[in-house]
């Protein structure tokens, strides 16, 4: 998420109660995950096993739960004993929860030349470009952003929040929700099918890129980035934070898990589970895949097996 | 889709300005797709790799972008540039686009006894039959017809677009939706789950046929057929034009792809995917499907690869 | 479902005209399914199969369609024709259906604190605790149990029906609805994403235990009971009448059969199917599913076999 305008840093050390070691005079742009940062983001971190990666990050500011750490040239450290919540806290500031009470929100920008069926809900602060359709029964919900020419079939939830914990097991509840402040922007001539659901990011944006076609009952999560023409059949599920470049086909129920990239041009075959990325330009199958080729030739040989137990057992 | 009467080949031909070679005093009384088509059907055809196949069709008048085809006797080509084109002016002039500005049309017939619960979106032209109750939050959209005694439940989707796309890679826009003219029948005592979305046909009609169950979250493609006295577990996704005879199971997350039939009494495991046609009367397992019976031994013999490795390479 | 009051079994004999054998002096407590009987409920059996399954149950009271059975003592036998039909009669009488009229129900107890979107459908008697948030286009159907600080996003349906009906295959309609009389409870801290479907039980409850998080197009069956702290990611389906132990992480598009038991913190890999019950505390992946370790191993030993095959064969 990025600020209206640039923040102070002792501004927001004020906010959440932290120490600043480091910079005391830069100014925040804005608040990401660790995927997602930028120079002048925040970040936070509250697991050792991570400092490293954050303080070394793109991000400005560190929301961080130790003094022991070096500060970096040029960046702040903002030390608290819980970072999540004084993520939590940023979050809520900029982004404050706003129950709707209209079924378009008075605050939503939706072109005349836009369809918007009855049973459709436009929450706050949403843009819908023209000449789209929004089918009975969509939810689109605050602060999504949606290009020209975009077909929603009925039913879809376009930024729902992230599935996202803060996970304890030494607390009574173990998951704490990370609150979601990103958005989902659809770009032109994308066109999504029926009860698909596309999650917000959790602080970055979650992007469909132009052109792209998707089925029905489609999940996309947080912070993922689907390029342009890309073709996605039903029940496909991309986890989170993940990339998915121009032109790539995947067919139907295929999963892709979270934070890796599938290249260019790429095709995954039905039901195949892809667990990290994927060249560009290929064509992949099984779960977990493989190439398709590859994958095609072991189902041969697993039928051999019978062939070979005979010749070498005798039987 | 059949017109509401006939209509002069002549006529079409100076509608979509096409030249017309061959019988030019006939009658066209629908426009189909290939795999639906039917004497007095207008189809298209763009490629050359499909010409024969549409020449050669139950078709009587094709719309194709060459004149160097024989045109067999009794039928007409009608020739146009972009027959893709030709073919959506031709649905757009017989199904304008009407938006819904009511939750439930006028122009819906609903038996009164039927229940139709708040929530509830029925589009224009919809009929619905005695005894049925139709759950919070369902969308029956255009012209779809569910007859009696038939259950929706909360969610689901009747009569989206189907995933059907003119693909040409090198427009800017790789994928230009083909305009759905079909339509969604479901049959007397069908009963289908929360959250499922079925598609009409792309100019056929897609069938869910009498007594058939559908649990929750299931896809069904545009112009597929399913018979009587189906029953489809969770999250089952059957791909578009597809047959599946009756009395067919298909368990929980079942994956069938497009343009297939599966035999009467077919049933398959859960998690299995279907690539191509399966015989009734049997039993099926795996992705992609085998008979049961050989997939499990199959499992069994993966696990005595150990063995048969110690045994060969004396380790 | 338990009944308001304590019921004399002799008024339920007549309601349903079955001849009464055995104790005509007790009193029914509610009607339940046989994997959810406890003493004073009535359970119902028509196959010889079940028979006896049925009479040593929990259950006091037994609806079935022979006398040739021995009646343990205490208990009681309602002889019918029909018991699926009996069984009927009792939950309509119980339950008579009462199609809701508003959005939200005048029944519905909903605590001030709660946030409940427009868009959002309550059924009859619905009580849902403090500090929730119901969004848009969510569906929250009768006699459904929401605990406090739940989370339910957009389009989710808590309580659809069961899919589980009465088959015959000598009759038309092979498959007849047991109409569901269980009830969907969501105890405090659960949050569940968008457009999943959570069925209520047949004439049990289907449980969500505290602070469990579930990602979107989910599915989870009649009377299943999920416990605390689990956590289900994206188009995991788990069928009826399961038993998800506390802690249990399932990856996405898992799928879990019905009637079996995965045990505590147990965690199954994306795509994994599990078709029987799981112990505690390992890691499981495949479909069906193996432990992993079993399973990488197996996809290894199934790259070797062209090398086996060479050593073997001589090529």
């Amino acid at each position: 998420m990025q600020f209206p305008s640039p923040v102070s840093i002792q501004w927001i050390a004020d906010l959440i109660k932290a120490e600043l070691i480091g910079n005391a005079n830069g100014q925040a742009t804005g608040i990401n995950e660790i995927h997602k940062v930028e120079p002048g983001d925040l970040v936070f971190v509250d697991h050792p096993k991570y400092y490293d990666k954050c303080i070394q990050s793109a991000a400005s500011f560190i929301i961080i739960n130790t003094k022991n750490v070096m500060v970096p040239e040029g960046k702040a450290l903002l030390v608290v004993e819980n970072p999540f919540e004084a993520y939590s806290a940023i979050v809520k500031h900029f982004r404050p929860f706003e129950p709707a009470t209209k079924m378009i929100s008075d605050s939503a920008v939706i072109d005349p030349s836009t369809v918007v069926y009855p049973n459709v809900f436009v929450g706050h602060h949403v843009t819908i470009g023209k000449n789209c359709v929004i089918h009975s029964g969509a939810q689109i919900l605050d602060h999504c952003v949606i290009g020209d020419n975009v077909i929603i079939q009925s039913g879809t939830v376009i930024g729902s929040d992230a599935f996202y914990y803060n996970t304890k097991k030494d607390r009574e509840v173990w998951y704490k929700r990370m609150i979601s402040c990103g958005r989902v922007v659809i770009e032109d001539n994308v066109e999504i099918g029926a009860n698909c659901t596309i999650d917000r990011g959790v602080s970055h944006d979650t992007v469909i890129g132009k052109g792209t076609k998707m089925d029905n009952l489609i999940h996309i999560g947080h912070d993922t980035v689907v390029g342009k023409n890309c073709l996605f059949a039903a029940q496909v599920g991309i986890a989170g934070a993940t990339t998915i470049e121009d032109g790539v086909i995947l067919w139907g129920q295929v999963g892709v898990s979270k934070t890796l990239t599938i290249g260019k041009n790429a095709v995954v075959y039905a039901q195949s589970g892809v667990p990290s990325s994927l060249e560009g330009g290929k064509t992949y199958f099984g779960s977990p895949v493989d190439e398709a080729s590859t994958k095609i030739k072991e189902i041969v040989w697993v039928k051999r097996i019978p062939e070979l137990w005979a010749k070498v057992m005798g039987k």
